[in-house]
Formats: structure tokens, C-alpha cells, sequence
């Protein structure tokens, strides 16, 4: 009872780290990239000032430029040089390892080194990438890490936290991670929480929810108070995430509204969809042409000067002065009078998240439609073309920044028809956000809550979740969401929420796989090591041997895997001589343990011809009651049962219990029912990753 | 494909319906509770005045007491002639439900009836009850009733959502109703989303949880509407639920409170530790004594008395006079002076949701300790006398209240030690009601968002949190949350979150119920007939018949449930004549959803002698592939089946797949771990209801 109470102190401990660690990541991320970008700034309108002819002012612009290239190369050579798979934002990756499926490299700390360092280096380089993301990768890497107790990186092993060294327990923690980094990035706990719930969790564990709970509030809590005190005022607690959408205090809306923010979300499931198609297309060409060190860091090089170019045009050729208020940061004149500042250099010459805010708060008139239109296009063409680079990149911050471009210009439309009636154009940049975002990344309640409690406002809870479910119905009809879209691009075997429909007719051994490699209670050294050099597969069924009629034996016993195989042969846990019973050595839990997670892989091991012909009693190591389906079961019964267990074999057995195939992710994975090409059940070729 | 997308359609539709009329429905409890009150308490408060000798004071304190008693004795009635299973909150039956297991009546529009009507007069009549719980109560019946399309008490069908006549999909309705029901009550959507999740979601479903977010935003979002109107400011939307907090903005906390606020959630577990030993002793001495209708009626009667005799004996020997301000709603002069009132009568002469509202907001200094203290002591005393009678009564409420007392006391003791450093006694007495909250129903993450979106403040989520666990940690060294208790007194086979921790050792042999009666895959009408006469099983495992030395056969082919096989019998689906092989009649899918839920029993069908001795084949109706485990199968391993995929019964093979036994939910709920009797692994009697 006493052991079940430490190992459960241990869990709430291991989660409170994991939040307070994760809120410490985000602060600095957040405090560099606010030094790091305000130097920038600053020293390029330094060089702005009273520039108003047409050449001098190519200085501070080659200037810009040559910052920018710099800062976005160092984000690049991380990535491509240290850690490939540090690129993009990592929810992907976060997503699959949740639903089961290992991506290599995706939660070790070299990644998240590259990841973290990475994303401050390409947010102050100005490229149209946002820092959210990302953290919600590095939560994870950190829960991954603090959880083991060890690193296998450094070769450092702190013997604590033993007993969470199975995928089981780990992933329970990653799920936390996730929480913590949403939490840091958006300010949303409880958004966190079913952001992780929502991608990762199966079957609903309430003492895990209220752990991830826990760590997604001190992550929040902590970054709260560091980012308070940087801001110099310590217990306001004002600065629960990174991003900040500012007080929409007093704004509400009416009834009618609601129809206005509809077709938003229908326009913004359109535009989601157009920015995934694109996104496709391209990211299937730069898998194609752009694998190459070099070619990819001179992409984002091109990128970053491509970036700068057109912000600087619009900047240059925009005509929309307004009085300087406080609420700018780095007011430009330009061509503008005394006192005045160029709305588009507002827009275009600062942090994504500043402008993002800018937007939604802006007062009524002081961004010109003229400014937001090239605004908006430049941006989508921007944010679409990044996705995808190799650099660390969130996808929250540009998708919102597009949407609130067009949502406000769809507020000022509405102001201009009638005044009265459409008093506030930035609960339009809102709504304009929420339906682009949805547009493209597709998630569902989480989103919502993330969405809601960044604002701060319970009110826009219905028009956000009304607009969201538009923008992701209107955009099913062409395509997926970005992150499955690029899952598919890479061919992981994800398990969707549902089985496929229609599939009923399906049963288990249509899709099995067979025949399929059984061991026997009592396997010889030899027949195990030829086993596992021979294939790649991870489970393997143990049955009663066949007598020499082979009329009797062959009951399904149990299941071992790869991992614990490897083990016994390295640790030698056969017998001393062929004809011995008596196993040479004792294996304990610990031997697992310690071997955990990266297990020996076959060729490592020397097995001598003579241990060859010793043999293992494989009873005491191998799980005793796996689950099983007859082979009449059908594919939405078995799909359930891998959904809500998180299965990764199921054996299949004929009518008097002998092992006839097995079921793996990948075969489920396969079939998918498709509504974009044929409009049936397909098959689905699935390369492993 | 195109029935899928109707089948969709609908159910979103069903959900629209459940948030809008659950809306309604709570809109007019608290229009009624708001009239009915308010004409008592201004009638009584006209009697009051001016009346300083001790004579004729006694005039408006039976006056008050005889209203009391009146509107107290018509809720009780409904209770214990309309629909006994109408009393208490109805979470714990809600929660039974959302479990899969089914109170009878529990989801009847008779038990909604009384339930509203009773609720309204025993809130009116001044007892310490809420009107929250059973708002969840009214949510889930509106959801079964509207998901059905037919109501059996009205003997109506309107022969629409014929697809959602399962146990299955009125089960989802039913989440999606209560997390209305927690939205109305609290103004909290994303926490009866999460109440849902936490009382009866076994495996997460996306695409459900979205559309129980769906019902929940919309039961929100149309009662702030209604009250919005109600309250003369349509569009303010500032009434999201029936309870409201107020506003809470501004006041923060600082991080050496937060260990004050762990002391606090200590207390509150012993003191909710207490209310519930109390509360249990009362329902065991309730259900041994008083379960004559009479002495219902009666108990609900002289607890009425005592409630307004307390209240006026505190109010009249209460000496904490205060100048008058707007916020009291219902001032009494009494022995004050003129501009004064008596700050005890505005705690004890208003109702319990208003009580609350000072408590959290009145300025420090308004309420006097000599006030708060019997207040508190009094009213802890009287919530728990009345939770368990024959009347609707919500927990929340009492609970917050006797919570919010001793917190702002504590707030006070503090600010008196340090008139700096403690500002807001307001703060405290939230904190104080949380934890004693928590202390007694002992809910976490739902609990913690209720709050959190009541206060409308998302920087509090911390320290409730904190609370919460601290009050739930403390409760639970001595029992049960007060809901749980409940439920045991009933013996419901109720499954928790987790298998009971020690029992990996517990096979599947250990906890089957055996024998098992069977039918063969074609069995004679007069078996089945018998079969079902003789006893009261749900399940029956459908096998091979065996040969006659008994050697071959008995394989495991399907399980038929109860009503299956009375809905075959009914229409008859055997064979003309004894020797025929085809039914007389084909039976359809709509045979089964038009039966649906109240099946014939068996009783009730006539079967002749002739009929007697044909025959069914079972298998087209049988389900084909149900889940088996063999013997060795782990108790933790069965429980993780039962839980995730919601089963009823699990059927237990031999190594040649031939049934062995049966294992359902009773036999699973038999095993607990009990931490509070002998500190061991206990099988416990439970009684069938």
C-alpha cells in the first residue's frame, strides 16, 4: 500500500517539474526573442529615421536584410546540421508519439536544444513563423526527459523514477508535457489539458487528467510570475502565456451576428483549405527536390530575403499615416508628417504576436483597408511558403494574424454599410483568426477553450465555437487539417478517433497479417536470435509446441516482444548447457529498466554457437493474457479495442485457440475510408518511419 | 455515405434541441424561485417592520414560518407521491447512469416534472437547498426524452431519431444533457463538459465530446439570453447561469497566500469529512426508520421549522447593525437604527444563492464574527440534516455557503493580525467554499473549471485548484465524496476510474459467475421461454450444440441479450411447425427500436404448448463477435475492458474457447479495495436495484 502511495507522490512530483521546468523554457525563449528582436528593431529605425528619398533609405533596408539572413541561417543550421527533426512545430510529431507511434529522435534533448534555440533565432529573424508551437514540442521533450530520471544523451543515469520506465508510464507524462507547453504558450490550462486529452488520450483516466491538470497550471502559474517580474511588475500575475490577445473587456455582440460570423467561418474553412492544398503541393515538391543540406538552408535563406522585400515594399509604397499613440512599439515616419507613424511599417515591422495584437485592438480607423488588403495577401503567400522550412516554426500565430487581416477588413466593411450597428471591427479580427486557424489546423474543442481563454472572455465562447465548427466542416469537404496532412506526408500508421465507417462487413482476417512467427514456451537460443535478425517485427506470439503428429499443441500462450528478447539474450537468460532446465541467470525487473529506452538491437549481441543450442523458458517473462479476437471479429470491434486500450498487437486465433494472424497498427492503418478520391474503403500503402 | 451525414446532422440537431429546452427549463426555475421568494420574503419583511417589542415580533416569525412550511409540504409531496427517485440532487443517479448502470425512472418526464416543481418550492420555502444539482438531473432527462422522439408515459411516438433507440446512443444524449444541465446551472460550459467526461466518459470520443460542447455552449448561451431579457438588459449576456459569483476582477494574491490556502483545504476536507460521516449515519438511520410516506412529509416539515426558528433566533439576538446600500436585497430594521439593517437577517432572510453573493462581496467590515460564526455553524448543521430528504435539493449551494462563512471568518482573523498584507476577506471566503466543496463531494478537474468559470476569473485557477486536491486528499483518510456514500447505500455495482490497485493476482476464474446457462445456436422456444422465466440474467453466451457423447460442441459462437430474445418470442420469429427450419415471420430492425426501452417481459408474452416446441435460430440475431477473455485474464486487465468499451458482460473461454463462465459489472464491482475497513482487497455483498 505504502509503495502504490510513494510511486503516486512521485507522479504529482515528476508533474510539478515538468510544468515549473517547461514555464522556465518559455520565459526565456520569450525574454530572448523580446531582447533579441527589440535590439533588431530598434537598430534598423535608427537607420529609418528621416530617410525620405528614394536611395539612402535602401540602407536601413539592406541592413534589415542582412540581420534577418543572419538570424535566420543560425535557426537553420540547427536544424539541418543538429536535429532534422527539431523543424516545423512539432505538434505533428507530439501527435503521433500520443497516439502511439514513436518518431525517432522526437523526444530526446538534443531536439529540443535545436527546437528552442531554433525558434528564437527564426522569430527575431522575422520570418512568419510563431513561437507556440514549439513550446508545446519542448513541454513534451522535457516531460519525456525529467520522467526517465536519466539521459541517455549525456550518459547520466540519476536512478530515480525507475518504475516510469515503460512506454506506458512515459507517454502518461509526455501527455502532461503537451498540457504545460499549450498552457505556456497560450496561457490556457485548461486548454492544455484537452488539447492533450484531445489528441492523445484514449481511455479517460481521471487521476491522469488531474496530473496533466495540475502540470499545465504550474506551468502556467510559474511562467506568470517570471514573466510578471521581467515586466517589472512582480504579482500583477498579468502574463499567464506567451501570447497575449489583450482585454476584449465590454465588447459583446448580438444575435444577428451570429449569421456575420458563420459565412466568417465558412470563408475561413475555404481559405484554410486553399493554404493546405498549397502547403501540399509544396511540401511534396521540397520532399522531392529539396532534401539536400545545403538547398534547404539556402530556402530559408531565400525565404527570409523574400520576407523582407515584400514587407519592405509594402511599407514603401503605402501611403496610411496616423498619429503616434503609445500602443506602437516601433513607430516609423517614414514619408509621413511630424507626430505620425506608417500604419503599414506598424503591421509589418514588428513580432507577429505584437501584431496579432495590433489587430484585435487597434481603435476603428487607424489601419486603412489599402494597408490591410496587400497586408493580408502578403502574409498568407508568406505564412504558406515557411510552413514546411527548415527551421523550428509554429503555425498558431501566422494563420492568426491572416485571419485577423481579413476579419478586420470584413469589420470595416460592415462599419462602412452601417456604423451603428457594426461598432467594433477588432471582435471581427477575432472571429477573422479563429475561423483561419481552424481553417487550416482543423482541431475542435481545444482549440475553442485555448481560443477562450486567451481572450480572457467567456462571452465569445459560443460565436468562437460556431465559427470553428464552420471552418472545419467547410474545409473537410477539400482536404485535412495541416497537421495529418503533413502525418500522411511522412506515412505514419495514426489510428484516427473512429473506425473507418462502413468498414463492419470487415472482419479480422481480412486485415491480419500472416502467417505470423510464433515461438515456443521453450525456444532454443538459436531459433530466437535467427528469429530476430530475420525480421523487423516487434511482438511475437508464444504457443504450446506440436507434438510430432502436429495434430495437438500450438495453444496461444501469451506474447513477448522485441525489446524483452533482446534482453534475455544479452543478460544470457538461458541455460548454462543444451540439455540444462535451470536458466544461467536470474533476470529482474531492473534488467528491463535500465536497458530502457533504447534497447540492444540484435546485431550487437554475440551469441555463441554453442549458446545457440541452449533454450529459454520464455513463460516467466512473457505476458500471460494478451488480448485476442477470433478471426470473425470485425475491424470497428478491433479498431476499439487498439483506440481504448492502446494496443499495438492483437493476436488473432481461430476457433480452438491457436494463433492464426496478428493484428498490428499498420494493418489498421490501411484501411481508411477516403472521401476525396475514390469514396470507399481503401487500402492505404504504409511505409514505416 | 449520404445516411452517415443525415445520422450526423441529427444528432447535432438533437444536442441543439437538449441545450435550448434544458435553457428553458432553468430559465423558468429561476423566474419562479425568483417571484415566489421574492413575494415571501417582501411580505414577511413588511410584517417585520418596525416591530422592536418581543410580543408582537412573533407575528411575522410564524407568518414566515407557516409560508415556509406550506411551500415546503408541496415539494415534499410531489417527492413521495409523485416520483420518490425526484429527491436529493440527482447527480448520484446521473452518475450511476452515465456509468451504464440504469436507476429505474431515473430518465422519466414524470421524475423532470416533479423534480422542477419541486425544486421551485423547496428553494422558495427557505430550506438549505440549491437549485444546481438537479438542474444536471433536468438537463439528462430532457436529453433522453428529446434523443427518443417518443415519450412512453404520453404514449406518443413521433417516429423521429428511430436510429438513436439504443442503449448506446441515448447514453451519449445524456452526457450531452447533463453537461447542459452543469452549463445552465453554473454558467459553465467547458466544466460540464468536463463533468460529462468525468462521471460517465469511459473512452473519448471526439466527435461526441464536440457535440456535448455544442449542447453545453448552447444551453449557456440561450439562458443568458432569456435572464439577459428577464433582467430588462436583453443583450447585455450577462447571466451565463443560474448561479452567479459576481465580479471578481481585480483583486490577485500573492504567493505566500497560496500556503494559507493549503491550511484552508485541509480544513476543508475534515470539515467535509465530517458533514459526510454525519450525513451518512442520518441516511442509514433515514432508510432503517423513515421510509413511511407520512414521516417524509413529516421529517421535511420539522426540518422546515427548524431551519426558520434557527434563522429568526439568530437574526433576533444578532446585534451587527450596518448602514444601509443598495446591494441588500432584502433589508430588515429591526433593533437597528433608522438607516440601518441587521446584517444576520441578510444572510439568513434571503435566499442561500444570494447569501453566497455577500459573502464573497460584501466590503470587509460589513459582517460582524459574532455573525459569521453561527451563521456558519448553523447553517453546516442544517445543510446537513436536510441533503436526504424527500424533497429536490442541490448540495452546491449549502455546501458553498457553510464554506464561504468560515473562509470569510478566516479572512478576517488575517486581516486583523495584518490589515496589509490581507485586504480581501472576499477572496478568503471563496477559497473557504471551495475547499469545503470539495471537501464533501470530493469532484477535481470538473469541480476546479466550475469554479474557475463562475468567478469569471481565470488567475483563481490555481489556488482552487490547489484547494481542491488538498480538500479531497484530506476528505478521503475518512470516507467517501458525499455523492459516492450515496450511491453505496443503494449498492450499485458502480465501476471506478481504475482497477482496484493489488489485484493483478485476481484471475478472471477467480471473479466469473458460474455456471452459465447457454442456448444453442438453435434452441426450442420452450427452452428459451424457461430459461427467461427462471431467472433474471441480461446476457446468455450462444454455443454449438453438443454432440450427444458430449465430447465435441460447446464452442462459443455469440451472446443474446434479454431483450433480444423477448422481442423474438413477441413476433414470434420461430418456426411454424416443430420440424420447419424458416421463421414464421421476418423480424426487422424497427421491431427492436419500436420495443425500445421498455421491453415485454416475459411474463407478459403468451407462448402455447404448440408454440413451445419449435424453434429459433439465433444467429442472425446474436452478436457474432462479442468480447471473450480466457481464465487467466488479470482482474486489472477485465477491469480496463469493462471501462473502456463500456461492457455488461464478458464472457470467460477455456483453452478450446468453450464458455467456462460470465463476468459482469456486479462481479467487478464486488472486488474494491477498501482503504477504510480492513486495508485489504474485500469482495462486497451488492443488492440488485
Amino acid at each position: 500500500h505504502s509503495y502504490i502511495w510513494q510511486l503516486e507522490v512521485k507522479r504529482w512530483f515528476v508533474m510539478l517539474l515538468i510544468g515549473m521546468i517547461t514555464a522556465c523554457i518559455a520565459a526565456v525563449v520569450d525574454i530572448c526573442i523580446d531582447k533579441l528582436a527589440g535590439s533588431k528593431y530598434s537598430l534598423v529605425a535608427l537607420y529609418f529615421e528621416d530617410r525620405t528619398d528614394n536611395m539612402t533609405i535602401l540602407i536601413p533596408f539592406f541592413l534589415w536584410m542582412s540581420i534577418d539572413i543572419a538570424l535566420v541561417s543560425v535557426a537553420s543550421l540547427l536544424v539541418v546540421y543538429g536535429e532534422p527533426v527539431a523543424a516545423g512545430s512539432g505538434i505533428p510529431q507530439i501527435k503521433c508519439y500520443l497516439n502511439g507511434v514513436l518518431v525517432p529522435h522526437v523526444v530526446r534533448v538534443k531536439t529540443l536544444v535545436c527546437k528552442v534555440v531554433g525558434i528564437v533565432f527564426a522569430v527575431s529573424g522575422g520570418l512568419a513563423v510563431g513561437k507556440e508551437g514549439p513550446m508545446i514540442h519542448a513541454g513534451s521533450v522535457v516531460a519525456a526527459g525529467v520522467s526517465q530520471g536519466k539521459s541517455t544523451s549525456f550518459k547520466k543515469d540519476f536512478k530515480v523514477f525507475k518504475n516510469f520506465r515503460t512506454d506506458h508510464e512515459k507517454r502518461d507524462f509526455v501527455s502532461g508535457g503537451a498540457a504545460a507547453g499549450v498552457a505556456a504558450a497560450f496561457g490556457a490550462p485548461i486548454g492544455g489539458v484537452l488539447f492533450s486529452l484531445e489528441e492523445g488520450a484514449s481511455f479517460w483516466n481521471q487521476s491522469l487528467t488531474w496530473r496533466i491538470f495540475f502540470a499545465s497550471m504550474t506551468c502556467s502559474f510559474t511562467l506568470n510570475v517570471l514573466l510578471s517580474y521581467y515586466n517589472g511588475n512582480p504579482w500583477s500575475l498579468s502574463s499567464p502565456g506567451l501570447i497575449n490577445f489583450g482585454e476584449f473587456t465590454g465588447i459583446g455582440y448580438h444575435g444577428y451576428e451570429i449569421l456575420l460570423f458563420l459565412l466568417m467561418g465558412v470563408f475561413g474553412g475555404l481559405a484554410g483549405a486553399l493554404f493546405n492544398a498549397i502547403n501540399y503541393k509544396l511540401s511534396v515538391f521540397r520532399i522531392k527536390y529539396v532534401y539536400k543540406s545545403v538547398l534547404c538552408i539556402l530556402e530559408v535563406i531565400v525565404i527570409s530575403i523574400l520576407t523582407v522585400s515584400l514587407s519592405f515594399l509594402s511599407i514603401y509604397l503605402s501611403n496610411d499615416c496616423q498619429p503616434i499613440t503609445d500602443s506602437v512599439q516601433y513607430p516609423l515616419q517614414l514619408f509621413c508628417g511630424d507626430g505620425e507613424y506608417s500604419a503599414s511599417a506598424a503591421l509589418f515591422f514588428s513580432t507577429p504576436e505584437q501584431s496579432v495584437k495590433t489587430l484585435f485592438h487597434a481603435h476603428e480607423g487607424s489601419i486603412k483597408p489599402t494597408t490591410l488588403i496587400p497586408f493580408c495577401l502578403i502574409y498568407f503567400m508568406l505564412a504558406t511558403l515557411t510552413y514546411g522550412l527548415s527551421i523550428p516554426s509554429g503555425l498558431f500565430i501566422p494563420s492568426l494574424l491572416a485571419g485577423a487581416a481579413w476579419g478586420r477588413l470584413f469589420g470595416i466593411f460592415l462599419h462602412y454599410l452601417s456604423p451603428d450597428l457594426f461598432s467594433d471591427t477588432g471582435l471581427y479580427a477575432l472571429i477573422g483568426a479563429a475561423a483561419q486557424l481552424g481553417g487550416v489546423i482543423r482541431m475542435t474543442i481545444s482549440l475553442t477553450v485555448i481560443l477562450m481563454e486567451a481572450t480572457h472572455n467567456i462571452t465569445y465562447g459560443l460565436p468562437l465555437m460556431l465559427v470553428l465548427i464552420t471552418a472545419k466542416w467547410c474545409g473537410d469537404i477539400f482536404n485535412h487539417g495541416l497537421y495529418d496532412i503533413h502525418i500522411e506526408l511522412h506515412s505514419v500508421p495514426l489510428l484516427k478517433w473512429g473506425p473507418p465507417p462502413l468498414s463492419s462487413h470487415v472482419k479480422a482476417g481480412d486485415v491480419m497479417s500472416r502467417p505470423v512467427i510464433t515461438l515456443n514456451t521453450i525456444e532454443s537460443v538459436g531459433k530466437i536470435t535467427e528469429i530476430l535478425q530475420q525480421n523487423e517485427h516487434n511482438g511475437f506470439p508464444v504457443i504450446d509446441p506440436y507434438d510430432q503428429s502436429g495434430m495437438h499443441g500450438g495453444t496461444f500462450r501469451g506474447l513477448i516482444i522485441r525489446s524483452q528478447l533482446s534482453v534475455l539474450l544479452k543478460n544470457k537468460a538461458f541455460t548454462s548447457w543444451p540439455t540444462s532446465t535451470a536458466p544461467r541467470r536470474r533476470i529482474e525487473l531492473d534488467d528491463f529498466r535500465n536497458e530502457y529506452p533504447r534497447f540492444t538491437e540484435i546485431e550487437d549481441i554475440s551469441i555463441t554457437d554453442r549458446e545457440k543450442e541452449c533454450s529459454i523458458d520464455l513463460r516467466p517473462f512473457m505476458n500471460p493474457s494478451p488480448y485476442s479476437v477470433s478471426k470473425e471479429a470485425s475491424l470497428p470491434r478491433i479498431f476499439r479495442l487498439f483506440r481504448a486500450l492502446g494496443l499495438r498487437h492483437l493476436v488473432v486465433t481461430d476457433g480452438h485457440n491457436r494463433v492464426i494472424g496478428m493484428v498490428t497498427r499498420k494493418d489498421l492503418a490501411r484501411f481508411r475510408y477516403s472521401s476525396h478520391r475514390e469514396r470507399g474503403l481503401q487500402e492505404l500503402p504504409v511505409v514505416s518511419i
